[in-house]
């Protein structure tokens, strides 16, 4: 454990601040080493006599900057020395963060993901000629100060696509137009913490970025275990839980039907709420698709979905169904907190959905997907079978179980370092199960696959000599 | 459905343009009346025996010009009389508050307000040209999640402008991009409140639209008269204050230099935060520019602005200026909410600052601007010359000083009943002043003001007789 020497100018203010830069010059300067364990916040706060939520502060701004890396059970300690990541998307969006020594392994909290689309496939000029369609035909009305719970014409088509893709129960007075699953969740905690504070039960091991989020929104964490068959609903509890059904993120498992009929009797024994994040439904590759839970219950489950998998993240747009009293309240937060979401993209992808132009990239992307995917597992079973290969329904991931003697963090250094977009796993909780990584192969072409999953067999097999 | 009698020379070529010229004459002779729905493209490509692509053309024409109407799912109509907002919406999105006898003299808590831009002059083709070139030009990188603090090219380009326009004191990097004002305070709110109660000081009277977002945010609000003068600093107390020093809202009064330094002192005194929201300092007419209050004292005051006024509210597109450490803070808040404003449109803004399209428009709204105010300055003086009218050098509206007997709620009602865009003013504490009310001109073409002063001066004073 380190014993830091942190100076606190308590006149100047900012002290949250202060220790962060009191750290990032000690870590700069090789004080503070490459894995070198910090204090817990509790400790370093009664040292230095400042409340604990400005040391969590610090360690939040610094393991965002990427100076340190925080896992639930081990701590937090300064990023294990690791490459750097691709030069290109640094050009084009600097950091605004000063040059590192050490990169992270853990992504920091914001950028690429191992879930982003492939990009390079976005429909730019069908999606020019979607706002150029808006452009010409939208009345001047449209641009003024609009409806905060989205543009009428997209709730339309997308309670449409939503009832027919996903089998939801939704009509344009359930749907809340907002920016991406993030910020749904985050209005729909919000307004369901308001009261009274929400025992919120998550998977485990879940996303670690969804984390900040949802603990900003309000919500206390209550961690519940994922097996083969997702949640384990018989140890549930909280006021409210948010699954990932379709395909379960990280671990790309599907709630199994027994399970949805055990989580639906929850949810109705207690008058619990279901928060259903449908970050990837639009990628199954080997079944057929597992309809939504929404659907099922509409009274009981607020479903969230975006085009951030289907099209591009960077168009933050995304929608929350909602029973009707919930889906007021959460328009009534949106109009109350930024006004809504820009209105021209709105109608754009209104024109878009109703033009099929959003099945026809879908279906195109479906096909590419797939191979892609295909190439990685056929190459991992070949190349290393001693991984087991994880969750390949569905979605733009893999999830690997790595071998004994094979370190998560290692693993995701030598998958990154040979351009994989990886990341390792890291449940709230201990678990007895092995070491895993997640593995996105959007970006992955086919023909690359060998290639790389050789390297990975290289790179861990000299790691392993050391 | 309309049946039409459209006659085409097939020798003179410009099918298109006889079509588009036919349907015009019809509306301006009234022979379609206001709403009247038209044949789908399709039919009446099949009528005419023309190819459907040539009545598209003649259909778009009509909406550019004003003259048609085209929403998804609804078709193409004439243009609805004077409609307040599209009738679609009201059907999707009902208001929550149940029916009213009288319109709304209060605006609903969304839609249309008195300080709304013209939007029939919002510069379609060249933002859909920036558009274009964003989408012609940016790596696919850029699409992904990006930084929540928004996009590079576009923190250089508004800190450029803010420098030189608003003699801001701003780095790139002291800026978030946010979603317009409204959410710019909930952010900074949000950030300041999360240790402790904020006791928020906010002008009175002052925007009514403003006070449930703050209060969500999680601020205790403090009331502070204006006179004459602005703020009046003396009677000022809390941890922060608010304030709109360039043209309050809503009485349009310039915060005096003594108050600027007295609000300054007050500010240094007690280590205490100044919102500055610089709603719509783009717009003044009749004297130099007051350079915002951050420039002068970076380290305690935030600034808030958008485009809303000067481009259209629909693109939701704002910004916060921050010192860094709150910046810092703003931008965190924001990448655990939301994960930042989409990325098209900040790219577009960039290149349409970078390009001068920005300033361009806004000489040409200035100019346009400053003779629907004249117009309605002259209309009010010689016809209701009982009417005290006030904030005239700056932005889009002007504040009504009622004569005794005048009601504000009436007022408002029979100056919406002729087309005004108006709003009753209400202090928050009791105060002696007079009734006001606020009128917006942006949408007031010059040549109609003196109708539509005439119109009010027939109906108050037919109301005076009651």
């Amino acid at each position: 454990m380190a014993d830091l020497h942190i100076q606190i100018n308590r006149d100047k203010g900012g002290i949250a601040g202060q220790i962060a830069s009191e750290l990032r010059e000690s870590i700069r300067g090789g004080r503070l080493t490459p894995g070198t364990r910090l204090p817990a916040t509790r400790d370093l706060a009664t040292d230095l006599q400042v409340s604990r939520g400005v040391v969590v502060e610090a360690y939040e701004q610094l393991v965002a900057e990427g100076f340190l890396v925080s896992r639930v059970g081990v701590g937090t300690q300064v990023t294990p020395k690791a490459p750097a990541r691709p030069a290109a998307r640094q050009k084009v969006a600097p950091r605004p963060t000063p040059a590192r020594p050490n990169a992270p392994v853990c992504a920091p909290f914001y950028g690429h993901r191992p879930t982003s689309p492939d990009l390079s496939h976005f429909p730019r000029e069908r999606w020019l000629a979607a706002v150029r369609h808006v452009l010409t035909t939208v009345p001047s009305e449209a641009l003024d100060y609009g409806d905060p719970g989205g543009v009428p014409e997209l709730r339309e088509e997308l309670a449409g696509y939503l009832r027919r893709v996903r089998a939801a129960d939704v009509r344009p007075e359930n749907l809340i137009i907002v920016g991406g699953v993030a910020q749904g969740l985050s209005l729909v905690l919000h307004v369901l913490s308001r009261q009274r504070p929400l025992r919120l039960a998550v998977e485990d091991p879940t996303s670690h970025r969804q984390v900040p989020l949802l603990r900003r929104a309000g919500a206390h964490l209550v961690p519940v275990p994922v097996d083969e068959e997702g949640l384990d609903v018989r140890r549930l509890s909280g006021d409210a839980v948010l699954v990932t059904p379709a395909h379960q993120y990280p671990t790309g498992v599907v709630l199994s039907p027994p399970r949805r009929a055990a989580l639906m009797e929850w949810a109705y024994a207690g008058n619990r709420a279901i928060l259903e994040d449908d970050y990837d439904a639009e990628f199954r590759f080997d079944r057929d698709p597992v309809g939504c839970l929404q659907g099922l219950a509409p009274d009981r489950v607020i479903l969230s979905g975006s085009v951030s998998k289907a099209m591009a993240p960077g168009l933050r747009l995304g929608w929350v169904a909602a029973p009707p009293d919930l889906a007021e309240a959460v328009r009534r937060a949106r109009g109350e907190l930024d006004l809504g979401s820009p209105v021209i993209e709105q109608y754009a992808l209104a024109h878009f959905l109703r033009t099929g132009g959003y099945d026809k990239h879908l279906r195109r992307m479906r096909r590419e997907y797939r191979r892609r995917r295909d190439a990685l597992v056929r190459a991992l079973a070949e190349e290393l079978p001693e991984i087991r290969v994880k969750g390949i329904d569905a979605g733009l991931h893999v999830y690997l179980e790595l071998p004994d003697g094979w370190d998560e963090l290692r693993t995701t250094r030598a998958a990154q370092e040979l351009g994989l977009s990886t990341e390792p796993v890291a449940p709230m909780r201990d678990s007895p199960g092995s070491a895993a990584v997640v593995v996105g192969f959007a970006r992955l072409p086919a023909h690359k696959a060998f290639e790389a999953v050789r390297g990975l067999k290289v790179s861990m097999s000299g790691q392993n000599v050391d």
